[in-house]
């Protein structure tokens, strides 16, 4: 992060995508968009808004263009979308998408059962991604991020080579990824191998080593933030209330969650330029649009400590 | 710790007395005297197993010398009890508890609500128990542990100065005790201050400077592990299933949880000396004593993940 952006570190919120996608029934489109409204409004820079997949397949991700062109007319707010592939990527290109993301398994087994691909023909498809971002007019331009998951271990393989997950990235950046971040889908990771991992993709890739997707499924979630901070990580993606998984039940998302991260980053004293009452408010909308779905969070539960101070104002102090 | 204990991190159980104090209703003696053997025998080396304070107070832990007097029977492990002053470090040397930990609260507010002392008068409470282990014929000597709680933050008085809490630890060691650790007692901690606030401790004490009694209120209790940790600290309490509070309440205990503790640190390639599944199984004692009693932990939920090894065999293998 630069210092004129004001912030020290980013927080991606993944809610309105990686979330909804875990939850069986749709929420509305115009919940959709006013949440993405609430939460851009609370101070979060980036959020993932959808998913340019097939509708039969995740029909709440059906509306994805509605929202990405919705969600790019609000000031200062980078938006983001999944695509599987080329033909993903040529949707969400239509409906104006300026960041796209790509997951590409370093699990053989995880990348053949999510998307019958092999790792090295989902680099393919980055590739012609890659491709299409070149070929396209300099004021439709779009940035692509690959995640690389089961970065840290696989339900179904267990432990994944970090010899690998490295080679990977590096082929993935050398396919032409603006940046290349590691996952924890399964919640597998611990601190010392998320510290190690991260030095060596910021030893690799330089300028286009990306962000940390990090999962709470073993508790372990901002642990393993504190120690990719310790790497030099500055982009975490994140999800409002923890949206989509228990983070108790095996398999499920068990994204980290946002408010939690927000607290942690602002009391150690990082600026994440975003209001954690705000924030918090923000529950209310998922609420709105999935009545009774559980909500996540300890800061949401404790509320703030006495005397709580924003990084900014500390600096400022 | 030391090579030839065969552990990296010593993990010291408080839910027999920081656990089962914050449940109203007591657990019946001999499922305590099967629950502390249930986690002896799962390998943790340490045990807080009651408080000697005035069972008017506390009917919880009013059969603290009975606890005490069958523990310390059992092979290897080191019995602790808390004393809150003199009179209950009588009580404990009598039962013949080998290590007594006494807390003190850096702050003023809770400190003379707790205790009805001011902190420097807890300190001269400290001097007095540590006359009395002085006096003590060699076969019945104790240690004397003390806790400064409060150390990150307070629900009363907010902030806490960092200076005083050094301050405080430094008098307390002069006084005589035989180690002073740092306790986030509501939650307040965050990673940045855990690690500055250790490092200072173990600068000004040397090997006096002793564990961290961490909570998960906010959600970051791991999160302040790394942290202290990365400070050279290798003590840490945590409460079996997290018993004595929920980790949302605010007010309520909630302790780190022994089960996500220890795969933190064996996932880190950190050994305890402690099994999993046993220690897992050992939650079952706390629902035998307190039926419908609220068990947390993410570890006992997710299970272990695939391949999962314990430090010792990766340094093995």
């Amino acid at each position: 992060m630069t210092a004129e952006s004001g912030i020290d570190v980013l927080v991606s919120e993944v809610g309105p995508r990686d979330g909804l996608q875990s939850v069986a029934r749709p929420m509305p489109t115009d919940v959709k968009h006013g949440w993405i409204a609430a939460l851009a409004a609370a101070g979060l820079p980036e959020i993932e808004v959808g998913s340019f997949v097939s509708p039969r397949l995740l029909p709440q991700m059906a509306d994805a263009a509605d929202v990405v062109r919705e969600a790019v007319r609000i000031p200062g707010l980078t938006v983001l979308a999944l695509v599987p592939n080329l033909k993903g990527a040529e949707r969400a290109l239509a409906a104006g998408t300026p960041k796209l993301t790509m997951p590409v398994s370093a699990s053989r087994q995880h990348s053949m059962a999510n998307i019958r691909k092999t790792p090295e023909e989902a680099v393919e498809e980055v590739r012609r991604v890659c491709a299409l971002r070149d070929e396209t007019p300099a004021r439709q331009r779009f940035d692509v991020e690959v995640g690389v998951s089961t970065a840290f271990g696989c339900t179904m393989e267990g432990p994944v080579s970090e010899d690998w997950v490295i080679t990977l990235a590096v082929r993935l950046a050398e396919a032409g990824a603006d940046s290349v971040g590691l996952s924890d889908t399964t919640g597998y990771a611990n601190p010392a191998q998320v510290k190690r991992l991260f030095g060596r993709l910021r030893r690799e890739l330089g300028e286009k080593a990306g962000g940390a997707h990090l999962h709470n499924t073993r508790g372990q979630g901002l642990a393993n933030v504190v120690a990719a901070l310790e790497a030099g990580v500055t982009t975490f993606d994140a999800s409002l209330a923890g949206l989509g998984g228990c983070p108790y039940a095996p398999g499920a998302s068990g994204n980290i969650v946002t408010e939690d991260l927000v607290h942690l980053l602002e009391s150690m004293g990082l600026r994440t330029g975003i209001d954690l009452e705000r924030l918090i408010a923000a529950r209310a909308l998922i609420s709105e649009g999935l009545p009774g779905e559980p909500l996540y969070g300890h800061v949401a539960e404790a509320g703030l400590p006495k005397g709580f101070a924003y990084a900014a104002q500390r600096k400022a102090a």
